[in-house]
């Protein structure tokens, strides 16, 4: 099942090490990883994206607690949450097909952030299927490159009080 | 000085813990990374900020070089690039504040992603300096939360062929 978890972390060296070293091994891939510093600049926040195990997922979290610059850990699976990336996308562009290229941005509201004679960089943000179908529709014209950053979350408010 | 390195490596256990174990063993804060699958789900690209001594970081270059899964190391510094990173942003929201916080989200080009009776979540993009700019604006109305990325990077494209 896939998992992503927030880990919130003092800032120190070798932290980021320790944590993906506690995932790689126990034989699991981390499919994304973000980590930045939070309001609190000594303070940074990973959020990790995984496949695996439950119960190994369990006894991972469990093990990220015990270190000694973790903070908190929380796992949003099976929680209501909003997850995000943002990926830039550079695709070749003509003359002839800028009016699609365009049109493809609109309806993904995306953002065209660096034009050249032959390619525009497109920035778009949302979740995995959101990325996953701007990325199909724009394939055709040819990706030169693509970046992402990797998925964070965040718990969704209470709708009542 | 502040370097951002994009690091194209293959997807195997280890290889997250052992380039962020480079800079760590060096006395490197990592001050972003992100890891996220490119267009080929067998490789990744990271986006590595940190700040540090020039001819250590050329160092880790030529080690993260060296190391089996990595690809291709290539350091932005000091060329044309567009940096881009994306937070969440969850702010108190009264009905007294609505309007301001509409009207920041509004010029930063923002999307209020989440309501609630009692909060806003904001999703931003930007630089560093857009994204620094919009926490300041919003922090009077109180932050709850935020998450961010970290930074990814891409070439600028040639405006002449």
């Amino acid at each position: 099942m896939r998992h992503t978890i927030s880990v919130l972390v003092s800032n120190e060296f070798g932290v980021l090490s320790r944590i993906s070293g506690l995932f790689s091994g126990r034989g699991f891939n981390i499919e994304s990883l973000s980590v930045a510093e939070t309001l609190d600049p000594i303070v940074s926040r990973m959020t990790i994206v995984t496949r695996g195990d439950d119960k190994v997922i369990e006894q991972i979290n469990k093990q990220l607690n015990k270190l000694i610059n973790v903070i908190k850990v929380h796992d949003f699976t099976g929680e209501e949450h909003i997850e995000r990336e943002l990926a830039l996308i550079k695709v070749t562009g003509t003359p002839e097909s800028r009016a699609e290229i365009l049109s493809i941005v609109d309806i993904f509201r995306a953002k065209v952030v660096d034009v050249s004679p032959r390619s525009y960089t497109i920035e778009t943000t949302g979740d995995e299927e959101k990325i996953a179908a701007i990325t199909e529709l724009l394939r055709p014209f040819g990706i030169k490159e693509i970046v992402r950053t990797g998925k964070i979350a965040m718990a969704r408010s209470l709708k009542q009080k």
